[in-house]
């Protein structure tokens, strides 16, 4: 019986024993741990948090229960990373899944527009839709290649995804209530996490303020990948800011505001700045907010598979932040030299990456795989990162290097 | 507790009790026909067949354990149809799951090439990787909609979807092998099932020809959405003819031939005929091959869900088969009155179909939602049905109406 579509055997190999039930997300934590016994050692880890258990427990790294990698080979080459495999951050636990019961009931308070008011999600889909592909990366992603081992999840690549949402454009909302009052330099989402009491909510809340243009192509969505927004990933409702870091674009909204000033809530004051080696976090310091061109290799030989020597197709992804991709090259001796990957799959837009791939001849030996993307504007992916105490925004190519043993 | 991204609600209904295991397609027969209790009438159907377990069971109406469609608002508006809540239909029971097992080992042969061989799926993955989205519709989607109640499925709206494959082009692999081998006018395609014995194996056996031409855009797919390919869908190894109707999409590929005549099987020889009214299925008859223009309204209000009067956003799903879409038109008066519609989100391709969105005010009372695609090349989706006995290839927009009350 194939239980999943993905990795059948493993599932079989569980199937009618507890870890069935773990792996279904229907156990209790008990069952759940005992089913790690049955896994190989280098997924021997900690087991999915039950609002995310419907991952594909083998495409993901579970660091916390607020934080699930994506396995370097686990992206898929179809462009879209499939749900189940996708990477989940979240700076708050998440609220309790009952604000799913009735999707359509969930309210959004927009502020800052000549008529403000309270929306619900039935009401928004009235308004209109569209649906647009982007990548979601943390902003802390590659935090596990900076030497000075900053605090925070060690993230390598996969807290990064390529996904399709659906929702109405900010720029519809805002023109359905008359235009934004005055002239707002942010515009400040709100989520909607319950926050304990007893403690000064602007030290947990999430409240995040870009620049206002960022409005443009910018969506309240409530569907991602074809299916109705999970809790895992901010539905009922999340504000999507396209080419901005995954913080940004902030879960269970409870309030889009336009503002003069940035939000005083401290994960935008402090947190999430480019806060240079030895120095405090503060306001001046740059926030952390559109991305840059990134790329990296997905294979061959992600998850130590063996590799042949031989004729292979080197694969990976790449992005430009907020520009199209408009080449890839590739190396597989370390970047000495480079020849030019092809563009596969559909262009899904500016904001979306691209696959790559590379056939190539590998010699047996162990190979340093590489990429490095350039931008419509001209933007060439950085060769070495930009050291920051947080570990934010790291784009190096040589720390995302993919080293392969080739027999 | 949240165990899937789609339809929480229903799944806490479940949770702590054998529909729980029902549901994740764990539980006995039983424990599934139990669950069913829990259900409302509309979907009080027949469970899921074991090795298409994993789909979601609130976005599909089974059939038979080979024939599974997707309700008419499930398809989501994020392009892609998720692979949970994508049709089935099968012509045999598939093969064991344990052909999933080791997927790089899958073998397939290529005749009517310079230099005829076998190859594994890991060896295929060596020579190149495309990915393409396709429409994939079953023949017979829309044969419900046929007054003379053709024998076989009775498919509405939903054998049908919008998925990604990636895979090897078949031309990049003729090419390896020295390029085609005289002038042959079919690509044949073999499946991998397994035939009882002691029958004729031509009378069962799952082998479809195409014109040679199809080959250009042709893939052998090991992968869909992002996904390795499930067992329900072909998995290890699928034959995927972009704009050719579903069977000729051959799933488990054990052979791929170029050949001077069609397949002698059955399915090719008397199956899959255009066969007039009353008339006899013959080979002299079309083939089902290539698709027609087509689209439907998806929303609002499928599966009855209630509608308001006032502001709505009329959805829906188009396509033009061999050609990119050109232009769709909406009337919410049963084809009395039209409005060109917006195509909503990224263009995949002229193999993919478009999501278009149409915002309109609904009056209180009965609304009848069609829609009529053009494609690029001009041709129009056509108003009635080309009848034909086992009740094939029904494009009519009038047939595929969207009825709704608005209160």
């Amino acid at each position: 019986m194939e239980t999943t579509p993905h990795n059948p055997a493993r599932r079989r190999l569980l199937a009618g024993s507890a870890g069935a039930l773990a792996a279904a997300g229907l156990g209790a934590p008990g069952l759940a741990l005992a089913a790690e016994a049955a896994k190989p050692a280098a997924t021997a880890a900690k087991p999915l948090p039950p609002y995310a258990a419907w991952k594909d427990a083998d495409s993901v790294i579970v660091h916390s229960a607020n934080t699930i990698e994506t396995r370097r080979g686990a992206f898929g080459d179809g462009v879209i990373t499939p749900s189940r495999q996708l990477y989940v951050r979240n700076n708050l636990p998440p609220p309790d899944p009952s604000i799913l019961d009735d999707r359509d009931a969930w309210k959004v308070q927009i502020q800052g527009v000549k008529q403000p008011r309270t929306l619900t999600v039935g009401e928004l889909k009235t308004l209109g839709v569209e649906t647009l592909a982007t990548v979601l990366q943390c902003s802390g992603n590659g935090r596990g290649f900076f030497p000075h081992k900053p605090s925070g999840t060690p993230w390598e690549v996969g807290a990064a995804g390529c996904v399709m949402w659906t929702g109405v454009p900010v720029r519809t909302l805002v023109e359905f209530l008359g235009g934004v009052e005055g002239a707002p330099a942010y515009m400040t989402g709100t989520g909607g996490e319950i926050l304990p009491e007893g403690m000064d909510p602007k030290s947990l809340m999430v409240e995040r303020s870009v620049p206002r243009e960022a409005m443009q192509d910018a969506l309240l969505a409530w569907e991602m990948n074809g299916e109705p927004l999970s809790l895992a990933h901010g539905g009922p409702l999340r504000l999507i800011v396209p080419g901005y870091t995954g913080v940004n674009n902030v879960k269970y909204l409870k309030q889009l505001a336009f503002t003069a000033e940035q939000s005083p809530a401290k994960i935008q004051q402090t947190g999430y700045r480019l806060t240079p080696m030895g120095a405090k976090p503060s306001p001046d310091q740059p926030s952390v907010w559109a991305m840059d061109p990134k790329s990296w290799i997905t294979g061959p030989g992600a998850q130590d598979q063996p590799v042949k020597a031989g004729r292979a197709v080197v694969r990976g992804v790449a992005f430009g932040g907020m520009h199209a991709v408009k080449r890839v090259d590739v190396s597989i001796d370390g970047g000495k030299t480079w020849k030019q990957a092809a563009l596969i799959g559909p262009d899904l837009g500016k904001y979306a990456w691209r696959q790559f791939a590379l056939p190539v001849e590998l010699t047996a030996g162990q190979h340093v795989l590489v990429s490095r993307v350039e931008d419509s504007e001209g933007n060439v992916q950085v060769e070495a990162r930009a050291d920051n105490a947080p570990g934010y925004v790291n784009s190096s190519w040589r720390d995302h290097a993919l080293t392969v043993d080739v027999s």
